[in-house]
């Protein structure tokens, strides 16, 4: 089978944002063992919008567009879509009364632009859009299948991983399985050295590195006739690199760090509060991502000044003045007096300068400390990672959640 | 001037990288006044490539290629080209010097394949590639502009920048000026029925609604001779939105909400606190973002259970018991109680339930209060935007900042 990803959408032409969406689902495509052979871009323009599709159509089987399904007169693609098949728009009453209803809810009166959203190419499957008002559409016609989805990756993911892929799966002849191993605490470089001979001999399965956030994603995935060949493969391949990786792998697939430090706290029937400094919060953000945390998480203090290190997490006046705010002795004192103020089993801190400005030759930008107590315990970590500011809070926040995940295991 | 960019390599259809090229070029042709009117990615092969040339060459005056220059039998950019401008490969004996020259000084043997890279359509162009040993093509036939680009953004971005810019600026008959006003507090589909006026009879300058993470903004871009009559226009344009949309304009192009809120506290001369419960930190966590917020930002508390409710921001017990956590009561007691701990000049708060466990009839997913405390003045707001715990999360963290904001103006 053949695909062509459309996005539609003037900003991308104006190099306003980066077209994610034909990378997300060109990866998904290819698990499914089916071919892209383009990506188009063209922007909110009804002629060049319709003469694309037309083209894609005399190509291909499948065509998947990403955007121009909201409700302002510049959102075309179903518009362009129908044009093309030659069908009509017509009023979907479900999902009229789905956005209708989204309205009321938050207590909005609704602009009548939005009805728009509701109409849909006769004879269409409707995708339902869980995180947004624009619904998604499927519709088949003379062996050709179009598949339009929303253009914020937030409603298009979710959406073509839940209603379409299990759709185009059933369509596709052979299996692709895929389980993705989850590292941290490994850079690439290192991961790449280490599984050489892996990357090298690989045929089925294939292993794909994905540097991501500060971590390292190893993809493996076996193309196979039945579901328990490729179990079979993907066992053996995950027992191979585990054997070289051992602890540095912390989870699966969507497993975020995060929700594998809950999942700890939780085993180990232990709660945890946390004292940030240069992170500014990112970490119980983080944290807090994962829904049902409460059971092991009850407070984090921010405490971005010196005196308000003092006040709420009682570090000692002469350990700022002596060792700086940024120092082993500084976050050892915070972990400790997180710990002891909000009465948790664990408590974590971070001190650091994210920089760009803050930096000398002594404490330069992208140096930081992670304090962890564990009952009477405590010990400091130090890290040097020079980097933009956002890339130094962001790699100390998973540095510390890692920390704290070793110290759990 | 109309132009097309191509982006060649497999890879791209495999989802292995997104296609930041893209987005970079048309960035700059926009700069330039040159319309991009379509993106097209295409792998490694040769029938299709050629078509795709071939077609573009039909529609645009501009074609630029990004990828496919490299010494394997996958890179065939070169040879598509020629191919669809019936031209022949010839070589260019500076560049093969050149590529010779390149590896005897990283003391390593030239490859044999590496020759490949030497050659070049007949009557080309060469651009210099001083990263990297693929050199670029610039070719002109009968009104057509075809330029050949390597595709790591390392080896493009400098030869486009410094080579292909300045030629194509002289070009260009005219030039493009943008801004963009940054919204929040309104929706996109009311900010579509507010300004439809303008939409409808905008032609220079054109003004754009873009939706992004809980804002929209709205970009103004001028086409003019010359930069004074551009400025004009975007002055006019943005005088003519703001008489609409007022202060829910709250900055412009890269200035975000926090950068705004800090630079308001800092002109108020004025302190802030957080006390944070369904947004575990992110209000704090994205405040700390800017630079330099330690001058008007001292502390956070993410109060995350009950007990530390009352515990570090004086809660009172009764009020949990009577109103409940998520209340109009408590966030106006957390915000009261954080400003009162911290010593700080404002006090701003955040309780919602932001699911997708733990809401109710009463108190639904997507509920939350912020309390606001200025002095001895002390209010709290509802909120009820129903989504996934990120969306209910982020949104609650943009309206917080978007109240402190508005308090200070």
């Amino acid at each position: 089978m053949k695909c062509e990803i459309i996005a539609v959408g003037t900003e991308l032409l104006l190099g306003n944002i980066v077209n994610s969406n034909a990378r997300y689902l060109s990866e998904k495509l290819a698990e499914l063992g089916i071919d892209v052979h383009y990506h188009i871009t063209v922007g909110d323009n009804m002629s060049r919008l319709k003469e694309a599709i037309e083209l894609s159509l005399k190509r291909s089987d499948i065509i998947i567009t990403t955007g121009g399904l909201g409700p302002t007169d510049d959102d075309l693609t179903k518009e362009g879509v129908a044009a093309a098949l030659g069908l009509r728009l017509v009023p979907h009453e479900d999902s009229l009364q789905k956005i209708e209803c989204y309205f009321k809810t938050s207590n909005r009166p609704m602009p009548e632009c939005n009805k728009k959203q509701g109409y849909i190419p006769e004879g269409a499957l409707v995708l339902e859009n869980n995180n947004g008002t624009a619904p998604g559409v499927m519709v088949e016609k003379e062996d050709k299948l179009v598949i339009l989805l929303p253009g914020p990756p937030k409603e298009m993911m979710p959406m073509f991983s839940e209603q379409v892929y299990p759709c185009l799966k059933a369509k596709s002849a052979f299996m692709i399985k895929s389980k993705t191993l989850r590292v941290v605490g490994v850079g690439e470089s290192t991961i790449q050295e280490l599984l050489q001979h892996i990357f090298d001999e690989q045929s089925n399965p294939t292993v794909a590195p994905y540097a991501k956030d500060g971590e390292v994603h190893l993809r493996i995935t076996a193309k196979c006739q039945d579901e328990a060949e490729a179990n079979r493969l993907l066992k053996e391949m995950e027992a191979r690199i585990t054997d070289i990786l051992l602890d540095n792998v912390y989870g699966y697939d969507d497993e975020s760090l995060e929700y594998i430090v809950y999942k700890l706290l939780e085993k180990n029937k232990m709660t945890v509060s946390i004292a940030e400094s240069c992170t500014g919060g990112m970490i119980s953000g983080r944290l807090t991502n994962v829904s049902g945390v409460s059971s092991v998480f009850t407070n984090a203090i921010v405490t971005y000044s010196n005196q308000a290190k003092m006040n709420f997490l009682k570090v000692q006046e002469n350990t700022l003045r002596s060792h700086g705010a940024v120092s082993a002795e500084t976050a050892e004192e915070m972990a400790k007096g997180i710990r002891q103020v909000s009465g948790t089993d664990v408590g974590i801190s971070v001190t650091g300068i994210a920089g760009p400005e803050g930096g000398t030759a002594e404490k330069p930008v992208g140096l930081f400390y992670i304090g962890i107590a564990i009952g009477e315990k405590v010990e400091a970590h130090r890290y040097f990672f020079p980097a933009s500011r956002e890339k130094v809070r962001w790699n100390a926040t998973t540095r510390a959640l890692d920390i704290l995940r070793r110290a759990l295991l």
